[in-house]
């Protein structure tokens, strides 16, 4: 902890434990890569969305990028995630993983209450910036349910992390 | 806050702060419901799965009962909405609105961290029951998100809360 105030805030989750969490939906996403069949991992949709593939990579591009900018408050761009197999999306998936635990630790305690201003256009509180990544891979995984479940295919248990 | 051991803790993100995320994620979902033409809410689905107004109404029944109980830590039985109107829908919603208000900050302090039963069942820290009423309805109004699109309607935009 850096300083006295952000011990002293009260805690709804603390930094470990949301990580966790987050881990813990990384590895339902993962599963759901998995499930999918190759030939359709990149190329299927409903409603002229975009494929499961595409929308796991947008997630690879914005996990580690926005940690990396939690820990020094210098921000990259994007890069979205350039997978064009199944394999290489789960290669990509778990160096993102790894990286994700190395770098989490390094956040400062204060930076989840700061405003910051990621990628130079979004604005809101450190926490804030995180949930949206989570929030983001939540809502895009459950269109992939979707998908999964169109293509006759039963999905991983949403409750299993 | 009850205890010096809650006070203490580290910060990701507050309780209060946390409300509030979660009540932005409700408007998006008020406006999804409500984006739905009334006579596909309770009909349509894709690859055999619920229509959005029996997932909203698992959303009713679970969010309110799930504070209550991190409130006084006694579980009442999971009651789900039994809304069939697009209007009654969103009576139900807005009420759940006002008691969450309501009911979040008489939620003590120590109770997020606290190893919880809830429902007689589900045996999990404070933070991921409430965690997971939040994930779930991410996840399962991404799901409504496909349904949109697949009946040629413009969803909401994800990032407006």
């Amino acid at each position: 902890m850096s300083t006295a105030a952000a011990t002293a805030a009260p805690t709804f989750i603390t930094p470990d434990a949301l990580l966790q969490h987050w881990q813990g939906h990384r590895r339902l996403t993962r599963r759901m890569i998995a499930a999918f069949p190759e030939d359709k991992l990149f190329t299927f949709s409903v409603g002229g969305m975009r494929s499961f593939g595409e929308l796991a990579s947008e997630m690879v591009g914005m996990a580690v990028p926005t940690v990396r900018g939690m820990v020094t408050n210098e921000w990259d761009e994007f890069a979205m995630g350039k997978a064009t197999s199944l394999s290489e999306l789960l290669r990509q998936w778990d160096q993102s993983t790894m990286e994700l635990d190395a770098l989490w630790p390094k956040i400062p305690a204060e930076r989840f209450a700061e405003t910051l201003t990621a990628f130079g256009q979004y604005t809101m509180p450190g926490y804030a910036l995180v949930l949206y990544c989570v929030d983001n891979e939540i809502h895009h995984r459950g269109q992939g349910y979707v998908y999964l479940r169109a293509l006759g295919i039963e999905p991983p248990p949403f409750w299993e992390r």
